[in-house]
């Protein structure tokens, strides 16, 4: 059993090294119809800090996806305009360049999908409609000469699909490279301890990569737009499913309605994943090693011991990469009176 | 008439030159038992961003006193916790160190006293007492190490007092210098436009200087801890007194209770003023055009006409200085758990 182990963990060992987990990349996938430049870049931070481009002024993109921390905001649920609460978790920004799909449940392609949609939701920035935030930009000089600049060939730049290109043009600037994994990867041995190398060897011992592999950790081979859903519980009926109300949001169903596609997810990064709790969908998993240990559960039937929890997580706390130091923009004002619209 | 007004606004443009009106100082005064230190600063800098020092992880020193922006929200009044709103309007946080009291009714003697009271007011940060706010950074490692950076001879650095003097640390570095008028001042007499100095003669014509004068324009000759109160209106039973609600507010009376000091306010900066509409303690005025005509009848009994008032607005425009460079902050983390409370 002993040996057999060994060479069950050897074997892993040199998947992991060939091919199941990657360091992160320098460079981000780019579309090729939105090309990443400085002044679109800047803009992009200007609107993501933008508290005007919610109803009441109250809520920016950085609200809830807070770049000066995790990336995240540290809540079960993302909180909205006029004290709402949302149904489920802030994802973080943070090397979010990288998901094929966007959301917990896949359902915008792309960064520019995504930045569309928070703005008008209404139990988040809560905006009647794209138009009346565009109206408010165009109220404000220094937004309409940053348009101009960050998209210098188009005749009328203020629009909503260049507001969401210049956000994700910003967000794609967000990566944490050279996490302590990382560095190992490329030779640094010394980079993990021994309890992080036993963490990294019993993930794909168990079999957590089958899921979580590639350069973020959330699936690899897949083309932009291109989802990996999981079934969370992909094995129903462990105490987990009550205790962490797991079912209740049927996830990938809610956008295609199809049976398969009930309490099915995108496979979330564990990328900064020691920075992100609480954990799930929901929210409701408070602490890393509780997370470990109902993932293990629900997904692979998995009943781990302490010291095996505490492996793994030791593992996950060596994908915490450099945060790059970053200059504040400052957001183009109005003289003489404010479009800060009042509750 | 004309004569007799033309040596008026000689005399009053001399006095102008020599003492009314003051460019802004390059250095803020910092108390002598709070020297700024870098260490200071970048740590009151990670606690002005920090939405963890409000009940629900929401509010942040910066939510209502924006320093990517004017310094304050743009909102009539505050807007707090749980979606709960204030009772009077953000003052804004740029050039507040020249300040010699602090919020609109003095109540605070100094930026560090002041920097303690909106995170335990129930209607703005919502913190139920100093204690727990203590006992939340004693669970961030990054805050406690950072405490101890900028306190190194205290032998228990994480404490109330030691917060606010690290907030009004950095709060000392948001100055605006180098404003067109400021440029004036210092001899490049190309820095105003003529309806610029005409509006600048007119504010020292009609009286406005004799409360705003000085540096930042809120009175001068002041020490810290001594504030400028003024009544508002100082000739009451003008249409704005209803118009504006100005009298429902009591100001500096709430404080002292004193019944001199019923509608007392304190005097507040011309610096900037075009970027902080709405105006005044409850913000009921939306533009600085009526502003000025507001001011000009309730305090003075003058009744301006339009080009008076487009001249001293633009006077007051002159008074937008140069806003620094700044690098963001990073919030120190929790590893594995979230210390943001769920509401």
């Amino acid at each position: 059993m002993h040996l057999r182990k060994s060479l069950l963990v050897l074997a892993s060992f040199m998947s992991v090294s060939a091919w199941a987990m990657k360091p992160l990349p320098n460079k981000v996938p780019v579309p090729a119809d939105n090309p990443m430049t400085p002044q679109k870049i800047e803009l992009g931070k200007m609107l993501y800090f933008e508290p005007r481009l919610s109803i009441d002024g109250t809520i920016s993109c950085n609200s809830c996806h807070n770049v000066m921390a995790d990336g995240a905001d540290g809540r079960a649920v993302g909180a909205g305009v006029r004290g709402q609460r949302g149904g489920r978790g802030s994802p973080t920004v943070w090397n979010s360049a990288f998901h094929t799909v966007q959301f917990w449940d896949g359902r915008a392609a792309s960064l520019e999908d995504q930045a569309k949609g928070p703005i008008t939701n209404p139990i988040e920035m809560g905006m009647p409609h794209h138009d009346i935030v565009i109206g408010r930009i165009n109220q404000i000089p220094g937004y309409v000469a940053a348009f101009k600049k960050a998209f210098p060939k188009d005749k009328n730049p203020v629009n909503t699909d260049n507001l969401a290109k210049a956000i994700a043009t910003f967000e794609r600037t967000l990566i944490t490279p050279n996490a302590p994994f990382d560095k190992y990867m490329k030779g640094n041995k010394k980079a993990l301890n021994p309890q992080q190398i036993r963490g990294m060897k019993l993930v794909e011992e168990i079999g957590c990569t089958s899921c979580h592999s590639g350069e973020i950790f959330a699936g690899e081979g897949l083309k932009m737009g291109e989802g990996n859903y999981q079934p969370f519980p992909q094995i129903p009926g462990s105490k987990f499913d009550k205790m962490y109300d797991i079912t209740a949001d049927l996830g990938r169903y809610e956008v295609t309605k199809k049976v398969e596609d009930k309490n099915h997810w995108r496979v979330p990064t564990w990328r900064n994943v020691a920075l992100t709790a609480p954990y799930f969908h929901n929210g409701k998993v408070k602490t890393l090693d509780e997370a470990v240990r109902v993932m293990a559960k629900t997904q692979l039937d998995a009943d781990l011991n302490d010291g095996q929890v505490a492996d793994i997580v030791a593992f996950l706390n060596s994908l915490t990469g450099e945060f790059p130091k970053q200059t504040m923009p400052r957001l183009p004002v109005t003289e003489n009176f404010s479009i800060t619209p009042d509750p």
